[in-house]
């Protein structure tokens, strides 16, 4: 899933991704719009869909990891989270039901519930106690949810428990009685090694219905992708292609191009010259950082087009080959030839 | 002329050039080019047209306005200017010779001649001064043109003489010589009040002939559009619309919309109804102020778009008007309803 912080996909318009990318959902942040430009404006101008004229599906996370990452003032207690916004200090509660009322008003289309998104590394005991208080916090959300909703929106509580084999499994297990239509797992990409990220999702996707998406939060680099979806995950979502995009970083069939590098100066081949995207059917390296080194935006919207692209082509070509029963070959080539 | 400084109309791509705006003809900026990628770079990737990936018409500038703006440390001679880069100091040399070597290296379909430009206000004697110089330089960089050009390229001389009439008579006849194919009108929009700007146009544009283009350098705003070509000037360039995008100043029929203001915090209009583009056909002022207040490069691109869409738009219901002979009264039409 692209992600759209603040209403939008930084540097793309909703056409490119329809008509570029043919992206079927993207991410919206609860936290975000809730401060800017605030629930009021999208509810008058009736739903985040209307208001970004983005006529797909949107998935939007519960604020929670905004509220803890983003390491404004804040106070947890069992009610919930009371914290201040990162743009003028006004003060904030959200608790597992205001969060689920926030992204009904949206209009979101797939929701998750409040939970609380520890640091790495934690104490056992620490994750063992935020452990408990994200699983109160999912029954109070979801049950809230399952009384509000209408049946156009679905919600997916989030299964912590920081680098703990024994607490994923405990959160785990104790979300299946939810009976949601999809699980999220959170808590990862907060600084661990990346094994342990990959090592914490392989313990916790068995245990989560299979029928259902299984969603993991914040990951991942290109040749991760399919090191996820080999351990049963079904969506992701990452701001790595649109903000590496936007710092010159460009993924490719090849490994990574770091554009600014004085090779490119002259190089009249694509990007990536395997890759149909429309930054790579027009222009050269040379032009790309030109455009690089002169602060140009229209850098960032061809290199943000550029790498989404990558991104959900492995994910579109992922799919096939899990369609045709040639997902095994696909992993064996993806491990020789992808590099990053 | 949609202005492209460095190889790229900001935040455009040439599909939305030419998709959106159907733009025929875009300028770009000889200094900033020469100066950044550079010739060599240019040239390798097969000259300017090639390397942005434009395929239409583009019109270049000398390099002399940038070089008397940027107030770089310069030195003019008879020979030429030479003048420090403003990204790293290099010194350079212009003269009416290389300025035109170098156009023909950028691929221009129109070049220009090196002039010198004065700041406003100038006294008559360095106007006439300069005014001889910039004959100089012409009658040489045309020459040099002449014998240098393969036939797929036109060169304008420039007329200057600051604000004096005489002196703009007097270049302007004096570049009569040259028999070029267009001639263009430099020296305005330098500081001076627009209703001068407007009259040293109307002194200059019945000396020239009437059966080339001739183009005024650097105008204007929407409502000044109809009062140059009225003066019988058929092209203009300026970095208005799309600076004045990215500024949050968008052009409408019906005024100027300052798009930060807090009336337009929940207004699900567009910011122009009567605007076919697709920033007034897909988006509501409350979400492109959202997206202006925070920051967000998609609103430089869709406020872009409309203003230039707002100023081509101009410049083809005039074309229209003029060619079914009803000019005169869609300017008088215009003055009643055309406000900024």
């Amino acid at each position: 899933m692209p992600v759209g912080t603040q209403g939008t996909v930084k540097a793309m318009l909703p056409r490119d991704l329809l008509n570029d990318l043919d992206a079927k959902i993207i991410l919206g942040n609860t936290y975000h719009l809730f401060l800017r430009p605030g629930l009021e404006t999208v509810r008058n101008l009736g739903g985040l869909h209307k208001f970004m004229n983005w006529p797909r599906a949107i998935l939007t996370d519960s604020g929670g990891f905004q509220v803890f990452s983003l390491d404004t003032l804040r106070k947890v207690t069992d009610e919930g989270v009371l914290f201040r916004s990162h743009l003028n200090g006004d003060q904030h509660l959200f608790t597992p039901e205001s969060t689920i009322d926030v992204q009904l008003a949206l209009g979101s289309d797939i929701m998750t519930v409040l939970d609380e998104c520890l640091a790495y590394p934690a104490s056992h005991e620490a994750a063992r106690v935020s452990t408990e208080r994200t699983l109160r916090w999912a029954r109070a959300g979801y049950g809230h949810y399952r009384r509000s909703a209408d049946g156009q929106h679905a919600c997916f509580p989030i299964v912590q428990g920081s680098m703990f084999p024994d607490l994923r499994r405990h959160c785990a297990q104790e979300l299946l009685s939810l009976e949601a239509q999809g699980y999220a797992i959170g808590g990862l990409s907060v600084g661990e090694p990346r094994a342990l990220s990959l090592e914490m999702t392989e313990i916790t996707t068995p245990l989560l219905p299979v029928d259902r998406p299984r969603y993991v939060m914040g990951v991942g680099m290109p040749e991760e992708l399919p090191q996820y979806v080999a351990r049963g995950v079904d969506m992701m979502d990452c701001v790595l292609p649109s903000r590496n995009a936007r710092n010159g970083y460009l993924f490719t069939s090849q490994g990574r191009v770091i554009i600014k590098q004085s090779q490119y100066k002259d190089d009249p081949e694509p990007v990536d010259e395997t890759c149909p995207c429309y930054a790579c059917r027009n222009f050269s390296r040379a032009y790309l950082r030109h455009l690089f080194l002169a602060g140009e935006m229209t850098f960032s919207i061809l290199a943000t087009l550029h790498n989404l692209y990558r991104y959900l082509d492995i994910m579109r070509r992922m799919r096939e080959a899990i369609l045709v029963g040639e997902f095994p070959a696909f992993l064996r080539a993806q491990r020789g030839t992808m590099v990053s």
